[in-house]
């Protein structure tokens, strides 16, 4: 199945590159070709026979319905939804130009307007894009520059050969745009012709305008009328493109930027300690280099299912929880717990208040932000101030912290913790005032555990409780010995 | 009272269509003709004539009132209103020229300048694109581009006609714009003369400006100049509008490629697992498939009355609820409650907690999201894993899932469960981690009730709540026999 | 105070039209005139000297400090920052070219210098648009406009000008950008010379660019090259604000737009009843047209302090409520609560619940929004259902309103309401589903009582409570009694 | 480090300028220049020494690796990333064109095109802009103008020169844009050359195409063709970054008028008394004014870590609450308490309720806002209403208050309250209506105390419950006297 999908989309950019040759061909055909020569004949007849077998092709692929969202593979369905539809229109541009000729009595005029008919299978450059824009192997910015640039040179090569026929047919080659400046136009190479239209085409196009060539006769004037009016929209639907492009490709460094300012202007208002302003730059820095994603990270998450949600954060911390002496020997059920449930807190009454933004688009990001992931902490920033109140525990993923007291306005260290260990944690399983302050030694990555959720959950498995105050308690007395030696 | 509004309609898109009638042929009498030719003047005058009956019948149709709200149907209250506002402009709008010329001495002249009078009617193109804009059966984007299209065809084709007008009434014929370059500009056929104006017009507004032809004299350099000012509010606000148009147009892909590049990068950072990372692209590129009006919807859904809402889910989900095994039996008001009162807890300290956004306007998709709708799930997705706390149960809408156990690290599928079925119903009910993982067959659609929405519910019913438990234990009974045996 | 603050504001706007004077005039006398001729010098004079009577003013005139607020009116803390910042600017600004050139040697060519010392009055345009941009009583739109506008028309007007002295000193006339056309071009009047340098100048700007007049020799050249990369600038800054400008215009209607179809596609999607689908879209209608302001108020209602909102609540309000025979006899205490606490919770634990939003931008309306305003509803809209939860009461601001009861399948009306009646009142403090299905008979306003909100307010005032309960059960037994009678 | 860091930064601007220099020499010397002279290659030289010794340095300097967000600074990773990446470029691009001619033959030619290479230094320049636009020491606008301008101007320089060399170069020097104009273009001064040249260059760009100069031969033809293309793309760039600067510039403001005309229009509708619109426009004003940074400043702080929020607000409040009479003689943990968890309820089920929103992109104030900042209010406006429910407290940080009372509609000022002082706390301790109305008198800074923050900080710490409760009971004693004796 899934080397069929390869092989149908292999086959779907091969044809694509043949609609760029068709439209080049085309209106190159239609423009400056009287009589089809040999070797543009026979590769137009490939090119024809190659649509033809994708025609031919299309009966035998399943397409995705769009109301029910199922695959039909159904011939039959496929068959009727194809023959209603463009069949008729794909058949048409797929016959050879020489055929026409046979039945047509004008056949020299025919074998331009024959030519033009294979434009009809632009539609699937569009549908191509449109593809192509979806899909997170490409670039948003490029693809959508490539389909500008397509359309653009499309447009003036087009407008070139028109002109051009415009010019050679009409009854008077010196009352025409190129015969009133070089009056042997018709006799120059191809190329000299072909590159003097499209200058006249792109100088139109570009609004420039010299004015070395120029309408000179109604029909070019008419023509030139519409060309102009067109561009006029071209351009506007490329500058609009282009608006939308700069805007969402500015958005992130701006946000940082206005982040960053608002926070040095609060703290020049306020004149808070250079240490502090230090810390609060370096933070929203870290943030920003580190959380790339940013909020759309924290939303494509968020509208993600509960199992699945539940299923990456096990997979992300049980290993981590597993390690921590907190929970040596508590029951496997409230591992898993721990590592998953930290999204959503257990008992009936929390459930109201733990508001539930599921699709979280470019501005918020709640509660599950520090949930779901652990954060990072520059170096010397503080995770924990002594004697605040015990709302949360971390655990350090990785990285290094001290354990700091401050005695008569000195700050002692009287401890460390690395990848694997808990800190905050006997202020908060004893409810008191936080012991220590906890500062980053190096640039750390901390997962928060909030004191509600994991009370809660051993409410909910009271034997592992007993398990975890027990080893806490153990660890405590050392901590509380080691603390009360160190003055 | 409709095929009134209905005729109303039809009436005013007639008129519309007479107006653009106006707006051409009243700039080219204004700048290519002397005296009125026959048909011209006929069809004039009929047009005259229909808009006269218009001003006549307004005094027949009743108006919204803008500061009360209320339909104005008192036939001297409308009079007031339309002959204190248009009345005498539109009157005099519909003046025939004819007449004008009898009392006017200076009749040439004149005929141009009554024609221009006419063109007050244009404000009724301007109130019938307002009115297309908010119309739902009409694409947003073409009504747009059709306003555009219209204003820059009319500013085109009068800038064409005044050019003229000044180059056929100068003094010296040879130091025109035209004049100057064809002498004998003015015994040209009709058409060559407006081809050649609206030609000039259009290279100036689109900026190409080739100076084949250009101002000459004081008096066209002066329209000139305030024409080029024009034409650079007019291209501004041309590309404005496209701006616009096309950010509005490419929000809702580029926002689905953010989630997916946000959803993958995080994936790949944390090296998930590649089932999990499929899991994830699968689940998010179905709801963008599914839910086509995304935010929008439920914004608007948000924004309707507690009744209305209500009135919905009832009609949605009474008949899937009612065939649950869970509720055999139970009273019509639970059943009611159950499919209506979802998005609305009813204890009372519920009340506090629920958060209620009544408009969220683009960015927000809160708790009722789940409630109010029937989610998709992609095939081989997680519902539920084993062992999570159970804090939803499931209804199935369509589709088929699996019930699976893991045991020794594999998996055994033992059961399945289809539509009309429910499932995580034994977690939720014995307030115990959930007995299976639910993975879904194939395409499925779940209805999400949380536990404690459901719980209240049940506390305010008691019989209902003790046929429930009846029910499931009914059932859980098989099940867990069913489980045993297994093993 | 005041009237000196009108005055004020008056003298401004004098000063900016002269400044407007000074903008055209100075670049022209630098650009077409060699000597000052008799009107201009006067009213130049003039000009200067109500600019110097605005200097000495501004030693009287209080400021507004930006760093602590405070209006500061000392003469000496004036002075001391005039002097330190623009004085000697506007000073020299304000000196007579008459004596410049009683001073300087070459006279001829510094009047035109001078001249352009004025241009620094500028500043004050700039100042004033600013003031005027975030003044309510002046159109946002329009004072946009008027700003590019006038940047725009000072641009040419001073490319024009400066073009003109260019030619007009250079060496060798006909070797000038005018001169090379017409070689008499100095003998022409003032009018002549002018309007073809500002032909030249917008048809540069515009990027027309026709041809027939261009820059000549080098010294053309390098101005022209400087003008057209200032213009690349300034037309990107015009359609930038183009752009701004028509996006903010058009947000409301996309989003009304966008409610719409989103709503019509839900309701089709799910085949919902047609009369639901009518109640949906009118309900969203009407909101659209009633709430003009839309999610903006909310906002500036939010951000304002608990006191000022409980003010217009209580203004709002309190007649309303003191008419509901619900309240006939209880204490003012209760009145005045009821109707400005609605927005605030009283019980400890409901303060905690109530997410508040201080400032809502664009996005969000929260619960306060059905508390703070009575809402609108169209007719034939149900208000309640028969046998919903009874989490809300609602009172009739204006409008009627019929209770329903269904039986047997069939609607029948068993009551009416009107203006300052109370509707669902017994369900909620009976705490039973709801008795009646209520709807609309035609466009009515409600204001609506959390069932929550108000029986903390009760419990807070018992006696009061007792009353409310009285006064419910006299009319609800009538009530009750013509229910059962109905039937 | 900090000094070597700065030495690093003064080197890098010092290469960007020389970068400037390369970026127009080189095309400089590549189209106008057929052999070195003196002057240049010695400059020339210099330059390429300096990239030399940079290259060598590159080695020495540590680089932050973007996978684990850490300095890098061994000699063998650093050289092992710059050797697999763009040594060898760099190298290239610092090859003297002496040594290059004595390789290849043809030396003249060659002579522009070694120059062209250096041209890929501009890569620094990229680099630096983006950190500049990270940098909040620079303005992002003019940053983001600035690169615009530069870009810009390459363009021009560089086409200039290409055009020029198109021209020397073609076999035929009549028949080449600049000779069938001048036809001993060649003999003309090189700043003759230069200026005719860039004059065509940005003509074109700017899309004016005057046409007194235009492409003639084929060559020009297609180089003109890609030129237009490019800038094309280079216009809509601009204008679509000038849209993004504008539209960013212009939000603040945009913002408030929307605030300030909704509230207005909300007074108008609901005929509000002037008194209360007066006092609405005025706190709306002065919170736009004080609050500069507005929602981003919120938003900054709400994304730090609880530890440095608890700092902040530690360091602003603690010695205002540390003056309040209310907390003499409380214990020192309660204070930093106080002035610190305001932001986070201490409870176990106020966890629950209290929405974190971590990140508030500009959308959203919660909470918080009135907890960690002391707002302003304007002279004469309400804080507290006589008998409104006691749901806070408010802490004077400037200004001077009044305490009011309502008696038969009469208003009394019954006392005065000043920085340091604390209002509505008797309300809130005894639980019972505010006595009094307290209003500004001047500009005041309040810091608002929500009741059941204060009260779970109380039940937390019940000794120290009990001394405030002593501090107030004295106070409000005399307050109630006074309040009785005065009437």
């Amino acid at each position: 199945m899934c080397t069929k999908h390869k092989i149908g989309r292999t086959w779907e950019a091969f044809l694509v590159l043949l609609v760029y040759y068709t439209a080049w061909v085309s209106p190159f055909e239609f423009g400056f070709l009287v009589r089809p020569s040999g070797l543009l004949t026979i590769t137009d007849n490939i090119v024809n026979a190659i649509f033809f077998v994708d025609i031919v092709l299309t009966f035998f692929v399943a397409y995705l319905d769009k109301t029910s969202y199922l695959i039909i593979d159904s011939k039959k369905e496929i068959a009727t939804r194809y023959v209603t539809t463009w069949f008729l229109l794909d058949l048409i541009s797929t016959i050879p130009s020489e055929f026409v000729r046979v039945i047509l009595p004008n056949n020299l005029q025919s074998y331009g307007y024959v030519s033009m008919l294979r434009l009809w299978r632009l539609r699937r450059v569009s549908r191509f894009f449109a593809r192509l824009e979806k899909d997170k192997n490409y670039s948003y910015f490029w693809t959508r520059c490539a389909k500008l640039v397509s359309v653009t040179l499309f447009v003036i090569h087009m407008a070139a050969c028109i002109f051009y026929r415009l010019a050679a047919h009409y009854f008077n080659p010196t009352e025409t745009w190129i015969g009133s400046v070089w009056e042997d136009f018709k006799t120059e190479s191809l190329y000299s012709q072909y590159i003097k239209s499209l200058y006249w085409s792109i100088t139109t196009m570009a609004t420039v305008g010299y004015g070395d060539l120029h309408a000179v006769n109604p029909n070019e004037m008419t023509f030139d009328v519409m060309y102009m009016l067109f561009n006029l929209a071209l351009t506007s639907y490329i500058i609009g493109n282009m608006t939308n492009l700069v805007v969402h490709a500015a958005t992130r460094t701006r946000q940082f930027r206005d982040t960053i300012h608002a926070a040095s202007s609060f703290a020049q208002r306020n004149r808070l300690p250079v240490r502090l302003q230090d810390q609060m730059i370096a933070h929203l820095t870290l943030k920003y280099r580190t959380d790339s994603e940013g909020l759309h990270q924290q939303e494509a998450i968020d509208s993600l299912p509960k199992a699945i949600r539940s299923s990456i954060a096990n997979y992300l911390f049980y290993s981590l929880v597993d390690r921590v002496y907190l929970f040596r020997g508590v029951s496997n059920d409230l591992l898993f717990q721990l590592s998953t449930v930290k999204s959503k807190f257990v008992l009936p009454f929390a459930d109201f208040t733990v508001v539930h933004f599921n699709r979280l688009t470019n501005h918020l990001n709640l509660l599950k932000v520090s949930e779901m992931k652990a954060e990072y902490f520059p170096p010397k920033e503080d995770v924990i101030l002594q004697n605040e109140a015990p709302t949360d525990m971390y655990f350090l993923v990785s990285g290094v912290v001290e354990h700091i007291v401050h005695k008569n306005a000195i700050e002692h260290v009287v401890g460390e913790a690395r990848t694997g260990d808990v800190v905050g944690e006997i202020g908060v399983l004893c409810y008191r005032p936080q012991l220590f302050t906890v500062r980053t030694k190096r640039l750390s990555q901390l997962l928060r555990l909030n004191r509600t959720a994991f009370l809660n959950l051993i409410q909910a498995n009271v034997g592992d409780g007993t398990i975890i105050m027990n080893n806490v308690l153990q660890v405590a007395r050392l901590d509380i010995f080691f603390f009360l030696v160190s003055f």
